[in-house]
């Protein structure tokens, strides 16, 4: 995960221990958890046993680290998190079983996308993204969703560059993406054609809260030249707008 | 969330302001957020401007706080939460299709059961669990999976009570309470027939790790009287088995 400027010395140490875990590194060593939050043993052997004792990490029969149950617990009240995806599952499911493609929920963390849920489609083309995973803002149909709608400074941060490429068709000229952001706010859907894999088509829509901003973003992922991205909008459109009707009724 | 022990000062305190948010409080002032950590405004409003620097917290425009999306992606790498998950939910989703009833997912933490993953069914009797909620092992058919093969100690603490009574079939009898876990460990099965509600009957089988050990809990919950415990427990038992040995793989 990314580093941010630490707080307070104590405190701050302890979020960057909880930083050293990611998807590739869910259990380590006391001495990899040192190595990776870069601070010296003996105040992470101290501060990773204060966080097993309230529950933010769990220490295995080995003496392996791991995040624990009780910070997920308490993650699962993230209104962003699992909040929104209880409200959107029932209309993501069903989205999932009309198409039997993959459905994406994801929301926008600085200038990243965030997945908040996914459901893999039963014959679908398969797709790398995890829960909880970050992905660029400008390449999939949830991200072009998010970017179309972020404020101005983070727009202008991703097409500022450098934006990365992951396939040939991958927009990576700035005047390009400016018009592609443009359409999505015309047509209200986003298409992100084999900008991510060679062999994948995504067509994304805007959820929005009750004063109408846009909080997150839903996803079709289909494979490419089995249907059309004008195909599947509609269905994707109505889904969006359903998810953002039951977000009002926080 | 209930209280633990606090830890060194000034991460102690950070862990208080997080024990401050629950399921019907995940929005809170300032004022709220002291009030429930315990703790001074002043310290709570300098811990709260570190969390929300890093994440953990966010602030709305109008000066609430809530959880933050990072501490939600933080908790997502806990291997006993989104981990498993994610390796159980195509199994879960099966049960799902086949039965059209509610499907749950837990896990026990000390001597509650906490709920990982659930799906309602389409034509299924109301439950009230929530992801990441807490509830008592002594009654639903996954507590009862959990606490029949939970440590001794554990067993023990439940049994000695108080044994929370939901309905009148709640079993709160220390004997009839062992004898039922004893029933459990003989059958494969757990079955809790309308000791949490009275309209519901649950069925629950484990989960195991490789070792063999008992880490996780399914259950489908059914309206009592339109299907019987035993016409559950054998794709129960297959779904719980096909989930243990996809653990395997990671």
């Amino acid at each position: 995960m990314a580093r941010r400027a630490p707080t307070g010395p104590v405190l701050g140490r302890a979020l960057l221990i909880l930083e050293a875990f990611g998807p590739r590194h869910t259990s380590l060593t006391l001495t990899e958890l040192a190595r990776r939050a870069g601070l010296p043993l003996s105040t992470v052997h101290r501060l990773a046993g204060e966080l097993v004792t309230w529950g933010a990490l769990e220490r295995d029969a080995g003496g392996r680290y791991s995040v624990g149950l009780r910070l997920w617990e308490v993650g699962s009240l993230a209104p962003r998190g699992l909040g929104l995806r209880e409200r959107a599952l029932p209309y993501l499911e069903d989205l999932s079983r009309v198409t039997h493609e993959n459905v994406q929920l994801a929301v926008r963390e600085g200038a990243e996308v965030v997945f908040v849920e996914r459901i893999a489609g039963s014959r679908a083309v398969p797709v790398h993204t995890r829960v909880g995973g970050r992905f660029a803002l400008s390449a999939t149909g949830v991200g072009l969703v998010l970017l179309a709608h972020a404020p101005h400074d983070v727009q202008e941060q991703v097409i500022g560059g450098p934006i990365e490429r992951f396939t040939a068709r991958t927009v990576t000229d700035p005047k390009a993406l400016r018009r592609m952001l443009a359409d999505v706010r015309t047509n209200g859907f986003s298409v992100s054609d084999r900008q991510v894999t060679d062999d994948a088509l995504s067509v994304g829509a805007p959820i929005r809260d009750p004063a109408g901003a846009v909080v997150a973003a839903v996803s079709l992922v289909v494979r490419y030249g089995t249907v059309s991205a004008h195909a599947l909008s509609p269905l994707l459109l109505s889904s969006a707008r359903a998810i953002s009707r039951a977000l009002e009724s926080r």
